[in-house]
């Protein structure tokens, strides 16, 4: 048989946009982007807005935006671009993200002509910082209910910006501490009196010279655990006037009387509209998160392929990778990390076909498709169970490397630092988990009623998708395995992947099935919430199990598309990898439920530490094929010198 | 019912030397302690030589020694105080156990009077900085092939201390880039042409102005993870000679004419003799583990409390730690932070005993008491349990406090980074989970042979007890329930105690025989390595099985010490909750094994549950327990405030 082509491997992870990632290997060859370590906050946010400027030369911020206003209109490319950077500086990842995702987001998505012809040439070239101040300190995952209002004053025909009080002050504002001129302010409208729920204003914070600007206080985040290349800050508003015309006015507005329009008259379903442009932001996450994992399991893994500790009986010392508990530590990490990337590459062309031109005119009406609201959801769980994967795996890699690891010349604690956040920003994991189960649960809402009316639902996730839709089937070979009323039993082989595709699937129906029975108890209960609240870990294990299924599917998917080979078969061994590993940390759950005997149980264990040997000889290809820039893996622990 | 006294429970597990923990805590008033983030490299390891400097005003450093030296002789005393520092200054924490616990410990333990009397009174007093110079570049766990070599030459009456290539240069030593005078080598003692294995030397590095010795290269390890306060360095000897009298000649020494004497002829069993010293280090790194958990829980568990996010139906805002999902985060991670406690509370006092007094004479037999063997190989388990509770308990405490807990002021990123090194150093975790299963594994020795004869077994844990002992049964209880053949059936209740510890028992049991069945076929393999090393997950899970055990022995062992009352109930259903979710995470191998129907192991998953919601409104009262200082519990996220 013939070798397993790495080149050919790398191909088919780059994917659609693979000649982003060879611009963004290119990229990291300018000394300008270089991995630095060590420098003090000051120093670190200038060389980061440096390098920000840099990125613009390389046209990294037009990809994005429409052609009209200097953009390229390519929003997946744009995406890729995202997550190739998360290999190297991910300070610069998070503040290009604060810049053009979420500011220029805002301005793109939730403003119309008169905001786009006024800031976004600005905004792409960096004529113009600007931040995204949303949360509170008070209110972060429950951003309906922040405090923050924005009061019409028909007389002067502005709006009067104010926080009530410290815990309405917005809070961990990236661009806020330093650089941002303006901010794309979320405030509670208020006009003639009636308040018509949470919309976004540009609200000028500096002056050109960098002057905080009168009505304004800005207070520095300090420091973090890590990303602290980006000035994060908080920021008070004190009765700040601003003209109506800086209401991003896409779905709501207020005429010069004071009266208000919007094209989606539902409060509820107009704010979950415009969070829905949120979603951009999740995966951006979810593919960064995926790309510090990668970067970890490539030192770790190079390590292990040249450490040696302890000897054979004959004397010979061993390298540590050859031992079953490191394989154990990084391998089914690597398996699920490719199952992660086919189902980011499922994210980001979903994302960029749902989204459609950038340069289509301006539609005011919310958007009612399917396939988006699905994309939303599925967004949120791989961006949760992403970044989760992303802190334990870079948490395994430090210690693989042992003392090595933990110096920041080997860049471990920085990927580990940096993304820790990942986790809670952009929308709580346990918080997006629970959106997650909501959107699956209105599949079955013909067995317990409207879910809108069973108050207890709220809690679910009233953050992100209010409306009650249709769950739809998102994964044919799911849709088609759950229509057969698969056969789960002893008989079938623990590699073949029809049987694995069967029992995720069915673990998430059952899941499912028996979460909506629980919850049905609420809309009868004297206390909703406690009926909801004692079946909260029993929703996120639903949830997590379709997110697992989604993985798989997206894995099973791209090794159909392969042509017969060693690349394919050795993808084979590495999705197995995934699925038996998957199954093998929830066996108990399984055996409870009558899906695995005892035997079998320990046959799914046997099959991973199986599937471990068979893969270690390939684990250096695995990682090869990421096509990690060669400096972002400049380390020395990778370089076998001590210094 | 009167409510629990937290006062009571707090003298509980302030245990014997409550005294220390009560000056800890006034010392921790002291504002030269206060905690202090964000300061650069440099300035941090100045404060944290200053902070040394006043600990031994506090008299922190003569606990640990001798009276005639100036010591207490108060070693349980010593190890209370070491692991109250981690409440505050992690830096200090480890910087002082490199200086009194590691430097001095070698000087003491493996030294004889002239070394006494040369160095423990400076060193206690920090006249005299010195540094623990045994892991290498190339050799971190595996220190018996370390290849630093010291030839003595008989012309000059010296040792030649060399290291041959950077391979073999001494790595992240303490106080080895910037404080230290001299430092304890671990080198290959060769005289007359013979090797005679690893001995400790003292080598001075730098002069009493700072300058670095003739023949001595010192690098600076940089900038790491975490503990910046503490100067770790890289050393080189290039033929630096030292003389015959700084060689630690307690268990072996060289004549004027290089004739080799020593009273542990056995080479193997002396090095090991020599490594037994470390294990107060690990039993500190334990109880410093801990000390961080219980900060960072109660960080999060203070915040949990009065952080509000979504609203009931009734419009009323949830207080975080009501959710489940949040409780299932904190609260057995809470529950096995006091098994730990009592656990180590054992441990502490073992090591008191066991070491005997400090102003005794020397012996220079070796050690044979096998409740000191014991008591290594629980201190081996314990901190490689601790030390990866700390690590995934701050990890989960730092996303329960969402952005909060990313920003240092919080302490939680710092609570994070800096004890994450503990995982991998005094011993990385999984080497030592192998060195305890190995000590297990002699009880089984007439299975399948004489363990030193079985090659494949070297592999295990060569590293600190190589002599073969009879397994010696630590705990009444653990030994009562195996004698008695206990019934684990259906019928028991979740919440007995004794059915608790009967399955932890019969766990630990049968992992551990199936394990001596695997291991016995190596006798006979090809490859003996390769027997040895499909079993390696097995051989893992049988020490932490045995870990396990040790706790929940520990906790129920102190649980009977009280009186009855409303603090023994409530920490029962602290133990009750240890044990189940300990029980919970394991279930796929219990169902596996025949120990759990597929209702029963529901109704553990349901008991774990009824168990969060049971505790939390104790929670707060669990955490104020810990008798933290209100100095290490200032950040603004317990004070409400934004900044």
């Amino acid at each position: 048989m013939r070798s397993v082509e790495v080149s050919f491997i790398r191909s088919v992870l780059d994917g659609r946009w693979g000649d982003m990632r060879d611009k963004a290997r290119k990229l990291s060859e300018d000394e300008r982007f270089a991995v630095v370590v060590g420098e003090d906050t000051e120093t670190q946010r200038a060389r980061v807005l440096e390098r920000l400027q840099a990125l613009t030369e390389y046209g990294y911020s037009r990809n994005g935006f429409p052609t009209r206003y200097g953009g390229t209109n390519d929003l997946g490319r744009s995406i890729t671009g995202f997550e190739m950077l998360a290999m190297g500086d991910l300070s610069l990842l998070v503040k290009s993200g604060v810049q053009w995702g979420l500011f220029g987001g805002a301005i793109l998505h939730l403003g119309t002509e008169r905001h786009h012809e006024a800031y976004l040439r600005d905004l792409i070239e960096l004529r113009l910082l600007g931040c995204f101040a949303m949360t509170e300190h008070g209110h972060g995952s429950d951003v309906a209910n922040l405090r923050t209002t924005a009061t019409f004053d028909p007389d002067t025909d502005e709006f009067v910006v104010r926080t009530p009080d410290d815990d309405a002050a917005k809070e961990y504002i990236g661009n806020a501490a330093r650089d941002g001129r303006v901010a794309v302010v979320f405030a509670q409208l208020v006009t003639q009196g009636e308040s018509q729920g949470v919309h976004a204003f540009v609200v000028p914070i500096r002056d050109d010279a960098g002057r905080v600007l009168p009505g304004v206080r800005l207070d520095d985040c300090g420091l973090k655990a890590g990303l602290n290349g980006v000035d994060n800050g908080r920021i008070w508003f004190d009765d700040v006037r601003v003209p109506r015309d800086n209401l991003l006015n896409r779905y709501g507005d207020v005429a010069a009387d004071g009266s208000y329009t919007t094209t989606i008259p539902n409060a509820g379903k107009r704010f979950f509209t415009m969070l829905g442009t949120l979603v951009q932001g999740r995966i951006s996450v979810a593919g960064g998160a995926a790309s510090a994992t990668k970067v970890a399991l490539a030192i770790a893994i190079g390590y292990g392929n040249r450490r040696q500790q302890f000897q054979r009986p004959d004397g010979q010392e061993v390298v540590i990778l050859d031992y079953l508990a490191h394989q154990r530590k990084l391998l089914p990490a690597l398996a699920k990390t490719y199952a992660l990337h086919f189902a980011q590459l499922d994210l980001v062309t979903g994302l960029h076909e749902t989204t459609g031109s950038l340069d289509a005119p301006l539609s005011r009406e919310p958007r009612d498709d399917p396939a988006r609201r699905e994309l939303e959801a599925r967004a949120a769980g791989i961006k949760a169970v992403a970044t989760w994967h992303a802190t334990s795996t870079i948490q395994a890699c430090r210690e693989a490397c042992g003392g090595s690891g933990y110096l920041a010349e080997n860049r471990l604690p920085g990927l580990k630092a940096d993304t820790d956040v990942f986790t809670t920003f952009e929308g709580d994991n346990t918080v997006l988990l629970q959106l997650v189960a909501k959107e699956l649960l209105t599949g079955y809402r013909d067995a317990f009623g409207d879910l809108d009316l069973l108050g207890t639902v709220r809690f679910v996730a009233d953050q992100a998708v209010e409306v009650v839709v249709e769950r739809i089937g998102g994964w044919r070979l799911l849709q088609r395995l759950r229509d057969a009323a698969p056969d789960i039993t002893e008989t079938g082989s623990l590699f073949d992947h029809d049987w694995q595709l069967a029992v995720f699937a069915w673990r998430e129906k059952h899941l499912l099935e028996s979460l909506a029975k629980r919850l049905r108890k609420a809309a009868d209960a004297d206390d909703p919430f406690a009926v909801f609240n004692g079946a909260q870990d029993h929703l996120l294990h639903a949830a997590r199990a379709h997110i697992d299924n989604v993985l798989l599917n997206a894995f099973v998917a791209a090794l159909e598309k392969l042509p017969a080979g060693a690349e394919q078969d050795l993808l084979i061994k590495v999705c197995d990898l995934y699925a038996l590993s998957t199954l093998e940390a929830d066996r108990g759950w399984l055996a409870e439920h009558g899906r695995l005997t005892a035997t079998r149980s320990k046959a799914l264990v046997a099959a991973v530490n199986q599937l471990c040997d068979d893969l270690r000889p390939d684990a250096q290809t695995l990682v090869d094929a990421f096509g990690i820039p060669p400096a972002a893996l400049d380390v020395p622990i990778l370089a076998g010198r001590p210094t």
